[in-house]
């Protein structure tokens, strides 16, 4: 595979179909996941290994991370929200694994229905297993602080326990840690601050993903002001899926399409075709007859002459 | 006045209206500068000074630039395309002229209907007219590089047109120069360049202000690039309006709410109250039933308990 600068993990499956009333078929899940992958994507969270009949939209996950897994240069990851669920997760053989830990205790009790201490208990419980495993077999295990940036319940969360749940969840031996903007409420100049301390806080090498919303129409600001601070992988969702802001309590996924536009356009290497991911779009949205997908860059579409990697940079 | 950090150009009443085929009225238009003026907004372009079977939704900019300027502390500002118009706009009163020289010299056949020498001899034959003026009565006459960033005719435009136009328009005696992303094209990359390059060209204290549009979504990001290339003047529209980017052909300017939020989020002053601008936007939309006002603030509210002022920077 050829280099790429910054890594776009796809969270469309996963977070935009959880958001949503239809449930998309097997087969257009699948069909888009291969479709995405060809594009170039090489990173997508397929999943949920929720209880079906919490989310019923991700009740085939499973199947969906075997297919998943036969497509080659493809990181497979699954959402898990507690041991069960990871347990679930590795026997499908997940590459990656990512579990939610709200920053807002209300959150997270509202959201997984268990408290700080009860969070981090089901973390230690999955990364002791992960050691039960051969070394071949380990999926990757991140810790997502999600409302790390401000609570819809809450409001404001403590930067400090943003701090110290990251450097625990590190210390119950998740691989790395992930800062999420699960409510939209994220500033650039706020997200550069809380990227550094928490850089500083369990190492740099440890926080190299962030999970930004559009739902104040910042994600893009946002995600150049992680790219500043040394991010290396960013979230986005196809078609904003599940994330349009203009359906009241969307969640507001950054469109992946309009963010691979902007990376693409500054010479930033992601791997992906953003012809072939523009087509994607619209196989999705025909599996979707009943959602709104939306975006900047599909509706405009490209500049005239476009050509991608660095265009317009010099002259 | 207290000391903002960033001043916003509100261009609504200007670009905005003559994007959309409803007429506002003009008491409306009233009521909207001086609500927005109330707010804080302390520039505002108030409309064009075109022939009014141009543009018909702006046939009343005489008389708005009059009312404008009984608006304590507010900069009116208005559009000219040629001699006639600055002579016009001189008459009524304004406190800024900006003139539009579209680098894409078919851009600039098709917009204003001549070539770059014909509209380089419009500003010459202006800014020697403002010379006659007593000092006390001149306005400002800035020369604005549309489709600096490419254009929708030409596709790539050439960079080193941008920074001999920006040039020969210090040269011909405008006391600025701002670029303009006409076409939605501009990524963050290729805007901090264009920065450098062109303060390098005309010296840092001309270029201070860029005028950005959202059509691809990069609007707010792109916003941040100009900022730390030291940009001070940002150009936006109330309500995206003549901006839809759902709207094909619309322009797509950046939503003042949207901008206004980042910049309040991060700490950055620009005087106006975010509270009362939404308000402006509820009033406005009133007066433009068949309009589409948009925006990610405006339909998602504030973040709970926001404060403003660097709101979650610290805790």
């Amino acid at each position: 595979m050829s280099h790429i600068d910054i890594l776009i993990s796809e969270v469309g499956p996963r977070d935009g179909l959880q958001s949503i009333e239809s449930i998309m078929s097997t087969q257009d899940k699948k069909d888009w996941i291969l479709a995405e992958a060809n594009a170039g994507v090489r990173e997508i969270e397929v999943g949920s290994f929720v209880p079906p009949k919490l989310l019923p939209q991700l009740a085939d996950t499973d199947e969906i991370v075997r297919y998943a897994k036969t497509i080659p240069d493809l990181t497979v990851a699954a959402l898990v929200p507690n041991f069960i669920g990871a347990k679930n997760a590795i026997d499908a053989g997940v590459d990656k694994m990512c579990l939610p830990l709200s920053v807002s205790e209300s959150h997270s009790k509202a959201n997984l229905r268990k408290d700080h201490n009860q969070v981090l208990e089901e973390i230690k419980k999955i990364s002791d297993y992960i050691k039960t495993l051969d070394e071949s077999n380990r999926p990757e295990f991140e810790g997502n602080l999600s409302t790390a940036f401000g609570c819809t319940i809450e409001g404001k969360v403590c930067e400090k326990s943003v701090l110290s749940l990251g450097a625990k969840m590190m210390e119950l031996g998740c691989n790395e840690v992930g800062l999420s903007d699960t409510t939209g409420y994220a500033n650039p100049a706020q997200l550069k601050r809380l990227i550094r301390l928490l850089k500083n806080e369990i190492g740099g090498e440890n926080l190299t993903s962030v999970h930004l919303h559009n739902t104040r129409g910042l994600g893009l600001a946002n995600a150049l002001a992680a790219l500043d601070e040394g991010i290396t992988t960013l979230d986005s969702s196809l078609g904003g899926i599940g994330g349009c802001p203009f359906a009241p309590g969307a969640s507001g996924n950054i469109v992946t399409e309009d963010l691979v536009f902007m990376l693409d356009a500054m010479g930033i290497k992601t791997g992906i075709d953003i012809d072939a991911l523009l087509a994607v779009n619209q196989m999705v949205k025909q599996a979707l007859p009943n959602e709104e997908l939306y975006g900047f860059t599909i509706d405009s579409g490209l500049p005239k002459g476009y050509t991608g990697g660095g265009w317009g940079l010099t002259e």
